[in-house]
């Protein structure tokens, strides 16, 4: 990872002129771990203005509080929607321009400030959604990172030692510049219309804002209807087209960000619970002296869910990320479909410390913990089936996307399948557990807590007497096949000689 | 980065009983990515509670909240130490080991969730600082910890294969297994000292824990002292101790790991104002309508200062990280005493959100204003000198530390220069006006921060100016020289001749 400042570049091209512009050039390594850091933070973030929203133990879940935390999570969903967007134009960004300088990592850090606003522009629009404020200083912004970017790509292609390999020594620079350009591009201009709409007509707006996002998809759609109506391609496009700018589901990503991103959005998840616990499960003096006659450990005895939810929750966050890590140790190359299953994955990851929140809050009134508990075991559900999502669909091409020994029939393939069903499994199984004894559900819950880390500390020890057993079964069921089939041929010789 | 799963140890030595035991073995720096990211955010996130201190504009700043705010600030100084010392041993201890398997993966993640506890037991400390539990707590924790680590360490060396290339090779790991577990159990036994006083005389526990972290470096000073007085070195402990449990100054760091943390760092503290703003600057629909008759953009010009102080801080962390990725670009080799101070300008860097917002909340009253602003160069004059620091400290061993590029003399060194000394010239320039200039404090901030980006950006143009202007100077002065020299040679000759 040691930074080689663009030396190899001059070394096979030793012209005077162009050794005097790399030597500011850099990897850039670091200032993209660091955007990942910062656009992980800020999608998840979000998840904390929706676990404030104090719900008093006798209201029933969902009822009056219902507006206010629906407004809240809207804008959770959309931050996380658009910041993960905002990551997928600056990975594809990053994949063509290769290397840096200090112009363009002064760029970046401006993009990325204006990135980390959009979560206020997205409070505003959630609590007035009749005044058009909100939108207008949400497509300004989106306006201000398009053309941002467009700076770099403008920047990079003058600069051409710092773009990718493969477009470097294209004779074709123009038209691969014009077309990066065209696509960025079309973001800001659909932000322009939505900015002027937001003044006569709010709807509009958001139907255009909503297309900054399914347009890539849309055009693909619409060029597949067209080949299969008329039966054409346009062989001079498709051969031009570059391997990062396509929008297929098929379009290499680059492994190292989306394990960045990932591990940002994981390690803030798991912390974010500390924080409220500091602020507010710390006792006041004055409190601990009338109520409890000084004595701190019974007043601290008062926030024991609080504490058991914390605990839960990072110890399912840290098992999600240890399977997360397993699983990205087997896959060789990461596809833009992946990047997808593991956003939604991730998505619901953020949810995990609300759950806890709400086991943790709802202790004693029995209908609320139920759903409460219930509520905790979907979210897990659905973080863990996305990321056994991601591994079935390496599975499909898995000659180009796993290593040779996690693929079908290699040594850890067996392991690694236990490895991501014990999650959906288990809180599949909570969930119904829950649903029939609902009067040990919190003994559940608990015992699931407990049970599951050994479980993973165990598991190749599990998978291992499994396979053996199904090894056996099958020889034993194939030397009965086998018995069988002697008899039949013992019978049937009989019946030949009789 | 692409993780080779063991694969070139067994290479080197194909025995069979060896490679079914590598089959799981994985590189260790996804996980050791992932515990950087959590402890930058445990280490940074408690100076939200100082932050959310709320102070009335007509207080004094310093009076009534005084304690309350000392309080909090001790906690945010005390996690972020002790967090930085359990970093540091945690870098020494995966030095250590280099390779990964699941069981270790998982023992990591254990010792994290009992690290990101250790804030919670600083609050009960702050908020109790008469009554034992707190600090029991927190040496309960620390044993744990401790004594994970320890089992890292025994299961490490049970486990050859794990460890790094220096101790596998050796003839001496038992040795070397017993140094290090010696090390790592010295920290659990004076907690668990901690532990008991803590019920007899609590400042006697304080010691004890203080103790915890000088003993590396007091056994260090006394060593040096016998060998001053007595004159003599121990050759054969000399000999036999690693290059990585010395606790020498100039012990090598893990450059990596100490980039990861610190970008960690960076972009938790550079985000950490948006939530604040997302959850009080967005106006109560109630309050729009009767206060400012519906009008939303009245209503938010009140929060413009809060807005402001966002953006300064942002920009300001944002620059900053600029400045250490670019010191690090040059920088070969890290060595513990680097790590020191650039833990030490991290903990100035985590005050910066917490200065921005003191000058966002006393937009109108004039004392408490400069003494904010005032706060604020102070926190930024830090957070920049010892980054300065850290380049002073390479270009003593600049042979070893740095990159030829950057030493002295070479053509970065000047650009360098510059970029480290912008920013504690220009904050101490700030401070000195706002203390001639009382009445126009404000304008010189704001000035100060919307300057200093585009000198960022148009810096290495400066430095070749100023470059140019010293040479032609140096020249004419050297000219001057030779002119007075030959002057002086015809005088003498003059003399020699009458």
């Amino acid at each position: 990872m040691e930074p080689v400042l663009g030396g190899g570049v001059v070394e096979l091209e030793p012209v005077r002129g162009r050794e005097l512009q790399l030597e500011s050039t850099q990897k850039s390594h670091r200032l993209l771990a660091y955007s990942d850091a910062l656009l992980s933070i800020i999608a998840t973030v979000m998840i904390l203005p929706v676990a404030h929203t104090k719900i008093h133990p006798d209201q029933k879940l969902g009822e009056s509080v219902q507006q206010l935390l629906l407004a809240k999570i809207a804008v959770y969903l959309m931050t996380f929607l658009i910041v993960t967007v905002a990551w997928a134009a600056h990975v594809r960004l990053f994949q063509v321009i290769e290397l840096i300088d200090d112009v363009l990592a002064l760029l970046n850090l401006a993009c990325m400030m204006i990135i980390t606003f959009l979560p206020y522009t997205f409070s505003l629009m959630a609590s007035f959604p009749e005044v058009p404020f909100g939108i207008f200083l949400f497509s300004v912004c989106a306006i201000v990172i398009g053309l941002i970017q467009a700076v770099i790509v403008v920047y990079g292609f003058y600069h051409p030692h710092l773009l990718n390999q493969q477009i470097q020594v294209s004779e074709n620079q123009n038209f691969y510049k014009h077309h990066i350009l065209k696509i960025i591009l079309r973001g800001p201009f659909l932000c322009f219309l939505a900015a002027i709409f937001s003044f006569f007509f709010i709807p509009l707006s958001y139907v255009l804002l909503g297309l900054v996002i399914i347009f890539p998809h849309l055009t693909r759609f619409i060029t597949w209807c067209k080949i299969k109506i008329v039966g054409q391609k346009d062989e001079d496009e498709e051969h031009l087209s570059l391997e990062t700018f396509t929008f297929y589901l098929s379009e290499p990503l680059s492994k190292e960000r989306v394990e960045a991103f990932s591990d940002g959005v994981y390690a803030i998840v798991a912390t974010l619970l500390i924080l409220d616990i500091c602020e507010d499960n710390v006792p006041d003096p004055k409190e601990v002296e009338e109520k409890f006659h000084g004595s701190l450990l019974k007043a601290l005895s008062e926030y024991g869910p609080n504490y058991l939810a914390y605990f839960g929750s990072f110890v399912t966050i840290g098992l999600l990320w240890f399977v997360h890590h397993s699983l990205f140790l087997y896959i060789a190359k990461a596809t833009r479909l992946m990047g997808l299953l593991n956003i939604l994955s991730l998505a619901f990851i953020g949810g995990l410390p609300l759950a806890y929140q709400l086991t943790s809050e709802f202790a004693e009134k029995s209908h609320n913990e139920i759903e409460a508990i219930q509520v905790s075991c979907v979210i897990t559900f659905f973080a863990s089936i996305f990321q056994f999502a991601i591994w079935t669909t390496a599975l499909l091409h898995e000659g180009e996307t796993l290593h040779p020994f996690a693929r079908y029939g290699g040594k850890e393939h067996a392991f690694m399948f236990a490895k991501l069903a014990l999650y959906p499994c288990v809180s599949l199984g909570a969930f119904f557990l829950t649903c029939l004894l609902s009067e040990f559900s919190t003994t559940i819950f608990h015992l699931m807590q407990i049970v599951i880390p050994f479980t993973f500390l165990a598991l190749r020890i599990f998978v291992r007497i499994a396979l053996t057993v199904i090894k056996s079964v099958t020889s034993l069921s194939r030397q009965k096949v086998v018995l069988l089939q002697e008899e039949e041929a013992c019978l049937s010789a009989g019946e030949t000689l009789s």
